[in-house]
């Protein structure tokens, strides 16, 4: 039986209001509104590189639902799974980023608390959707909601593992929806069913006190854990404008360690999102591929790019990631400056 | 003793987002940001008039609260009562509006469940701010929160006029806050207290099952209760973008009707606020003047001028109103079409 | 065997650059950039309302496709027949607009020759396209753009039909396209085929030579050859910014004339694709209800909300429309200006 | 000897900031950024419509003068006599424009003091200006600037017609700038060199005391002066965005009056500049047909569609006034909509 | 008796009117409209830093003075010594500015000349400001107004003195308000009464003619003249937008100097005002701390942030700089990009 | 006899529809217009610093030839030689443009087949036109265009020469037009007549097969060929957004090379244009001072301050480039950052 989707995420998907750049959220008369979220970034993107996503999420049932799903459906990601939230209770989390510049740091606002997520349950979704899909994928952010999202990501996460899916787990920790201790009592208790797993050397140590080098850190995860591929970014911050860019991934299977020069001095026009851009990269990779060093080159080229646009998730296509990778790679002293 | 203020308010200050002008919720990356809220706008325009004014409310202590800060500041409204939520469920409520053009009517979607008005207590305020006005005013919207706010707005409303301030109330009734029945009841225990009523036809025929003529239902709330004025206001929509507008008060300490001829074939721009607009003209003219011929003026030319203009309120002076009366009493036929 | 599709389109896409509101073609830095195309407008508020729907067209294989493709996902409209022309001479065609203010007329400048749907032909989709579909629509311009596409135009028709597919066709005339007398011969040569069909009464009376009532000339279109449903828009200008919209419809079934009161005096934000919007609302109403009534009020609707919104065609749902017919039919007193 | 130009315009060039429409002067970021000045868009109108024009006015050499040349440039004004101002103390006047809408009316605020111009001196242009074009034009706001611009003009009045070319005058009565009792004695001195001579019939009971019909009114002006032609606007204010517009011209060689139907309804976009623009037009007609109906023909058709532009100008050229004349002459009963 | 305001500057408010970011002031079509001026920037950024400040100013009474009033109500800066003018000939002051981009340089065109400030004198004021503040702050821009403003500020300065107020003076030598050798002239003449001294070593030697290191020439001026407090700032131009920046405090009381390590490679957004916004710092940190590293880590930090906005003035609170002191303080290793 | 012009230029003038910058092709309702094309450049940048120009190309006769004459006149570039394309196939060429940010390079699409360029022939101009002007130029891009119009323009190589009048060449090859065989016989073909030519170092290796260094392969040129002086670029892509620029010129009459310091750093807003600039420059330096390094020096300063402006083309002064290259020169220490 053949599955209908390649990547299904949950997460929640949020509502967002940035100021234009160089503008204040104390002042001026005009927000800028996409639409952002971890895992809706991340079908998203997977969706533009060609593969067949989905979203579970929750939203309310009402003329915001329209901006949401159009952009789904130009994404290509399915709303199949986006369930409606009818209550008089319902709202969509927001929020607000004002862009920094240096010594000006950017700056984000949430405003996430009881919105339509908060009250999904496993009623909410078909038993079907379990059965559809190559590889599922969530993280941190949506266990830290706590409450009925997490116990609903760990039903998900165990059901999906029963039909044979990926488990795909991202840490991404955020201090404002819990604390190190919650974090990490609560991820142990999925890493038993998760197949690739993205944490950075930081996290790593400040989160499961994992201690050594990162080549060390990667490892000892796939000793603890049946886990198949540990993904790691490495950014350094240039100046805010400007950072370098690359990762590292080990794989238990080939017992490998995977790599590439970084991307080097990359313009940093809105640098949120682009954590997201290395999973989707990763993923197609990894599912297109299947090889890991695919896998690094799709992660980091998407990445990188990512920097470059305005808004929580790049819009693209294969054609131009392939581009981007042929011309990192790309070695031989003249290069054009421009694509025509 | 001297009282510091001339108006206090009592409400809650939410953040309108709406589409450019002709632009729709369901599309479009950029969203108008204005402030909001019946009480909120009150206090403001009546502060841009010339008279001392200070606002009730309780918002999020975030990057957010700079914003309206700032705006209170710029229109003179006093932030001595504005309470600052420093909780980690603390929010600012919103709106997001939609202009419409025929037949497509505008449209509002509300996230405001959960605000930090929601949490205002007795406590927030210090006990000599009951002394410290000369009006004070809130609206059926306020009540209609239910819960804690309207248990303030009620204690507030007491203790207010236990110092002989003068009580002004606006029905402002909204069915997607609370039953027509449930506002009744509620709204009937406080008229006792009420000197200065703001309500309409057909509120006072849907809501209070009033039956007459206005004149007839404005005397009959002065019978019942200890009411000095009650006014209200009359709105004719030619098209949704031409409306006429006048209202009509009743005194019952003179027991006499004031009208005026209505402001006709107003060029609606934005037509959010403009009974709140009437209730500062009034309150504004009743104030200064003593008058209810005054008090019906400046309330009409608030409202009609408020059509004009985006946003909730409009942004003006004392010297602008004045002409805007001037013009509509001067029955000369030469007018010139523009000031210069 | 099921049918995928309710509705396939085949006409041209262009794009159009037109100015800011109140801007000129001669001068001003921004345009605006939509996408249009009648046969596309009514494939994407079809889709938008619920319907499935496809488009045959054929478009440059360059960066702007994706503009293309993925405002065709946003509106659900499938690209499976959406040909990628990759041949050095691949182009987009577009039309520039002016919005007029009277007595300034809108003004249109057309750059669509040499576009890529001129070499279209029928190798470029499959076969079993034509099996795929309950009802096909094109109209006078895409027959009025002459070679390739006119006759693959025709073939469509053909083979459409062949296979039980109801066929709609609007007339459309555009003078800049071809003559009335190669626009009579052509449609001529087609309506034997034609199940639905979309003529004014003037363009019956100066195109193909009609005289009488709109009554008559519909019932003559329907004994000269086998067609079921006539339906013809009737707007009275009253200014260049208020119209007044409705339709009638003629079915030689029942034998009867549908007709409701008019939409009066219609804000005219954007005139451009209010007859497409007419035929997306009366094809949905038509496959939906298989009720010529309906289809007069889904038209009339579509249509008349069509002029109040900026672009060739309208961003809504199934919920917005019935509200408009709803709001329409209500003869109470008594309607709330606002939805909220 | 031939002439270089048709027409040399005399007066001030003012920078005009204005609001957005719909915006405030006491709010908001953005000012949109204009040229005016009555003889400036007389000679920039005229310009487009394919006569040679020049403008004789003084503006100060700083980056702003950049700006000024390159418009003029770009309407075909010549900048032969514009005077370039290198004193320290040199300005651009200016003027802020706030857009109306009822029942708020348009207002202006001037800053045109100490501007340039009003240094301006006979020794600033060269002798052959005066025998180098057939007609020259100034306006009552030019004289009423007094001082050193008032006597420029007159000096340039008397010079100009000593080399036998037309002198052409607009009243444009300005109570900012002068009294009327100024305004009379001066324009009184200068009336004996006029030869067309643009007043509406209130500025002529106003401030010339004349009284009667406006057919009486310009007959008399030809009685007590030399002039030829007198040519006066009408204008109805059916509302502040719908003007009713025409007007009348005696020629007192013919000793006929000219008429024609008011354009009716005009869409009033910006109001400012039209009485200009039908200065603009009544020369170019004159100058171009010697025939006082086409100087009204042209003259109220530059008036109509000016209101539907932004900005103190319109661009435009001569196939589009042709078409709004053809139009407004169009007795026929089908007009298209749109010009495609 | 309490002093009511911590701090009254005196000095010019400048209508600043740029072009867009890339834009040029010879095209486009839009300028963006902020208040400038060095003393006003000050009152305005200590306001938002939470003292009490206000601005001895004369402005236009016209449409315009609505937005500075409103400005000056939002950063917290009291309007009660604020003069309306209301003579025929007021008027506000502007500049106009351009960005740069290297090698193109911002340009700046001053059209300040007959401004109301240079009416302004003591009658304007009540001799009970002298007694009102603790500080009172004006700059070399204000003498070098010369006329009215000149001998005003001198004699407020004497004044505020006699009243026991600190007083500040920043040189800020404009070479196109004044020579060299009259700006020494005059500030030499007031240096008797100034308390603290803000000067450039720059400056320093090209106006006063000093010779040897800041250091030296620092102390010259204590030893000079009875002055407490020389401010210096520093600044390093790497490129056109990237800049490091701190300064050097000598105090005659401590006969110490102050320093910190720079603020390096600041993103620089607009460059203007930061030397105001060091003030404003260095003022705020003096008063509040009565400490000169305190004025020297607030005056480094308000500079440094004063680059990554638009406009003259930052809007903030004390906060946000205290939040930049310590990271820029922060020696650790790791510091997150973002505030979240 | 003199010649009107300084300059006569030929080539396509093309409709550049960019993103707003950040912004991409695939997405946003919004692009930027502007003018491009590289000969249209140079003549545009040529006539503002100054000289006589004019343009020879051929676009259509439509409502967007008011933009193009209106810009033409703006930048002083005589229309006299502009052919009105009214065939019912004229069309302008159009090219897309979207920014790039490391890693997005810049991209462009263009759609620029079936212009009416490409219908020009000899018969569209004047035979006196040969005999008007100083300098003829044209470009590859011309040439590259094939049929009519390089045709044409060898034509009027060939005849402007006859005439005495100096030929400058700029190679400027662009694959997408021809391949470098077949533009190497074709320019070949041109060069026994070219006085002036414009070649990089790149480009004379890859497409004339050029060996050795820039100087030997200028010197070469001049040796095959009559050429009086062969200038070549030189840019050093620091990052996408800095370069640095300079160029050297070989003169054969001196047989010497000119040369200067490079502009290091240039901000890089859009680079775009920076070629032409170039061209303009050297043209404008060698037709007034009729010296080398003068040619080399306003070349360099022109291309340097290109980059620093959005569009095809810098809108300039000769005093502004004049300043550029005073400060290119100033060794001095001290440079103030503003001109002011």
């Amino acid at each position: 039986m053949e599955r209908k989707y390649d990547v299904i995420t949950l997460g929640e998907i949020l509502l967002r209001l940035s100021t234009p750049i160089n503008g204040r959220l104390a002042e001026g008369d005009t927000l800028m509104r996409h639409l952002g979220g971890a895992e809706l970034n991340i079908a998203s993107e997977i969706g533009q590189l060609g593969l067949k996503t989905a979203i579970i999420s929750k939203i309310p049932d009402n003329l915001l639902s329209a901006f949401i799903r159009n952009q789904l459906n130009s994404s290509r990601v399915s709303e199949n799974y986006l369930i409606s939230d009818t209550g008089a209770d319902s709202r969509i989390g927001i929020y607000y980023y004002e862009y920094g510049s240096y010594p000006r740091k950017p700056r984000v606002v949430y405003d996430r608390k009881h919105s339509s997520i908060n009250s999904i349950g496993i009623g909410d979704v078909p038993e079907t959707m379990f059965y559809n899909t190559r590889l599922f994928h969530t993280s941190g952010i949506t266990l830290g909601l706590g409450g009925n999202a997490q116990s609903f990501a760990i039903d998900c996460i165990r059901k999906f593992k029963e039909q044979g899916t990926l488990i795909s787990f991202d840490v991404n920790y955020r201090a404002n929806l819990w604390s190190g201790e919650e974090a990490r009592a609560c991820i142990e208790s999925i890493l038993p069913y998760v197949d690739i797993f993205f944490c950075s050397a930081d996290t790593a140590r400040l989160t499961f006190g994992k201690t050594g080098t990162i080549e060390e850190i990667q490892k000892s995860f796939c000793k603890e854990y049946p886990i198949s591929v540990v993904a790691s970014t490495e950014r350094t911050v240039i100046t805010p404008k400007k950072h370098d860019f690359t990762s590292i991934i080990y794989s238990s299977r080939t017992d490998r360690y995977y790599r590439e020069e970084p991307y080097r001095s990359i313009d940093v026009v809105d640098r949120i999102g682009s954590g997201d851009a290395y999973v989707s990269g990763a993923l197609y990779g990894y599912l297109k591929h299947r090889d890991c060093q695919k896998m690094l080159e799709y992660g980091n080229a998407m990445a990188a790019i990512k920097h470059s646009v305005i808004g929580d998730m790049i819009s693209t296509d294969i054609e131009e990631i392939d581009g981007i990778i042929a011309q990192h790679q790309d070695t031989s002293e003249f290069q054009s400056e421009m694509n025509r």
